[in-house]
C-alpha cells in the first residue's frame, strides 16, 4: 500500500486539476489583466486584513474605517471580474475545508472521544 | 482515476493506521488511566490556553500569572505519561504540517506568482 506521503502528493495532483482550481487560476488571471480591478481588489484585501487584526487584538474600528470598508466592497463588487474570483475562491475554500474534516477525523475522534470521557 | 474526495479518505484511513496516530491514541489512553497526571495535564492545557488568549487580544500577562504557567510545566514534567504525551502530540503535528503543506502547494504557487507580479 503506497505511503501516506504518496497518498498526499495523488491528492495535491488532483487539487491541481480539479475543476475548483481552474477556475481560480482563470479567475486570478482575469483580474491580474485588469489594471484597475486588480488595484481595488488589493486595496480591498488591504484594508480588509487590516480590519481583522484590529477586531483579534480587540482594537476600535472607527466609524470612517467602517464606512470606507464598506464603500470599497461596493466599489469592488462593480468588477465582474472580481466577483468571480471571489466565487471561485469560495468554491476552493469549500473543497479545501471539505477535504481538512476528513483528513483530521482520526484526530477529531481522539480529542472528541477523551474530552467526552472527562465530563 | 480516483477523485479528490476518495484520496482524501484514503490519507485518512493511512493517517489512522499510522505510528504516529497509534502512538498518540497510546499515549493519550496511558495519562487518562493516571488522575493525578490527567488533572494536572487538563490544568496546564486550560492554563495555556488563557495565556494565549491574552497574548492575541494583546492583555497583559501578571507575574503571578507566569510563575503559575512555570510552575504547573514544571509539573506535568514530573509525570513520564506526559512527557510522552506531548511527544506523540508533536510528531503528530509534524506529520499534518508536512501533509499540508504538500497539498496546499497549488494554492502557495498560485498565490505566491501573483505576489511576485504585484513587485
Ligand atoms: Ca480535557
Ligand atoms: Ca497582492
Amino acid at each position: 500500500m503506497a505511503n501516506t506521503y504518496d497518498i498526499a502528493y495523488d491528492l495535491e495532483k488532483q487539487i491541481r486539476e480539479s475543476d475548483e482550481y481552474e477556475q481560480l487560476k482563470q479567475a486570478y488571471q482575469a483580474v491580474n489583466e485588469q489594471a484597475e480591478a486588480k488595484k481595488l481588489f488589493d486595496d480591498f484585501r488591504q484594508l480588509q486584513l487590516e480590519l481583522q487584526q484590529k477586531q483579534m487584538t480587540g482594537e476600535a474600528i472607527s466609524e470612517e474605517e467602517a464606512k470606507s470598508a464598506e464603500q470599497s466592497f461596493q466599489n469592488i463588487q462593480q468588477h465582474k471580474e472580481i466577483t468571480a474570483l471571489m466565487s471561485a475562491e469560495q468554491r476552493m475554500s469549500l473543497m479545501i475545508n471539505d477535504l481538512n474534516q476528513i483528513i483530521t477525523k482520526p484526530l477529531q475522534e481522539l480529542y472528541g472521544t477523551l474530552e467526552e470521557e472527562n465530563k
